[in-house]
């Protein structure tokens, strides 16, 4: 197998590609600089009806997905070295550096849970990272699976193409983005900043910069004590 | 004009209801709980092309969203009491409680960025409250407001059914979940916790309490720090 190699095991395979069929990640699909198969968790279910779920020990509401189904989707994927995720509001929150590591190894196994949970068991029993792409509670995992892989596919060699921007955008810098303008000159009466027209490329630098952490501090002081953590001693141009 | 009723604008329309279309959502959906409807962004372009971008002021790689063509997309859909979402990596990170708040009013209008950004001027110019799902990046705003969508849905009364499990679930309690388990009794040599067994429901509560708060200490001191804040002096039971 070439490229990166993604298998999903869900309930609802007809989720997939989706949105990962358009757009960036839909032609890097079309290229194979990706691939994507899914796994039908309903196929290794119990009994006549294929069942998948079952009531909680300890009572309490929703469905939890079985360890031994379960169990026995994953084993039905070759054994690699691609890590295995199960999307999880409890999970690892999801970063710009972890999705980094993800997109330069083989591929990756995500476990899209859906019901009240899946059985802590196989979380152990199968090593699997648990991952959260925010703090708030979706249906089921395969949006969540979704937004990973986009988050992965983007980086891969040959998706972006030569306009990639990776390098100046959110979180690379450790950073939230600088403000950005285009044409019009002007729009409804407001302008675009004059240094931005200038011509003075250390100008524009430097006041991005200042934008950067400008809009950092205030919208998200976690990120910005992070960043001065960081980078103790440095201040920004004046 | 019944029920939450959602607006995005994007260049990618195709992209909708996508994983919307299935499973709670999709019912939804079909139900008439919610609707949705896209508002194709290019269709606002500018001269024979549609073009809806234009290199960055200040120079930089990628493509930035015109003010004047989003303005117009914009200014296409029905003015209202709906709030007007920009999704962005340098927003308002998305939360539970965000979540619930808009699932509480009349809907929401969704702009999708994509390229390298939208002029800022857009942002002040109409009053967008930009929006973050998460601390990475992806190809565009589609993928993120499906995610926004999904969160929101599951909420809306009569989507989620009788077996609706919402209060106990991760963020409400502002801890995360203790774990599930569920049949067999054991899988391959691991057995459920006695206590969730026993029948004593008191000694369950307390259990799945005290597995809440280790797993949300040991995973997430943010949140763990923030709960001990709002829950000053509350012990748990031992």
């Amino acid at each position: 197998m070439t490229g990166f190699s993604a298998t999903v095991l869900t309930l609802y395979p007809e989720m997939f590609p989706g949105s990962l069929g358009a757009s960036l990640a839909g032609k890097g699909l079309d290229k194979g600089i990706w691939s994507l198969e899914t796994v039908q968790i309903r196929d290794f279910g119990e009994g006549r009806h294929r069942s998948v779920d079952d009531t909680p020990a300890g009572g309490g509401p929703g469905m939890v997905l079985r360890a031994d189904v379960v169990g026995r989707a994953l084993d039905s994927v070759a054994a690699d070295d691609r890590p295995r995720l199960l999307m999880s509001p409890r999970g690892k929150p999801l970063t710009q550096s972890f999705v980094r590591e993800l997109s330069a190894g083989p591929g990756v196994v995500i476990l899209c849970g859906r019901f009240e949970g899946v059985d802590e068991r196989i979380i152990e029993g199968r090593n699997l990272v648990e991952v959260s792409i925010g703090d708030y509670v979706l249906s089921g995992g395969e949006i969540a699976a979704t937004v990973v892989l986009d988050a992965i596919v983007r980086l891969l060699p040959g998706v972006m193409g030569k306009d990639a921007s990776g390098s100046e955008e959110s979180f690379e810098t450790g950073l939230l983005e600088y403000p950005h303008y285009t044409r019009p000159q002007v729009w409804e009466g407001r302008g675009i900043p004059e240094v931005l027209t200038s011509g003075d490329h250390g100008a524009v630098a430097r006041w991005r910069r200042e934008r950067s952490l400008e809009v950092t501090g205030a919208r998200r002081p976690d990120l910005f004590g992070a960043w001065q953590a960081a980078h103790r001693g440095e201040r920004p141009k004046k």
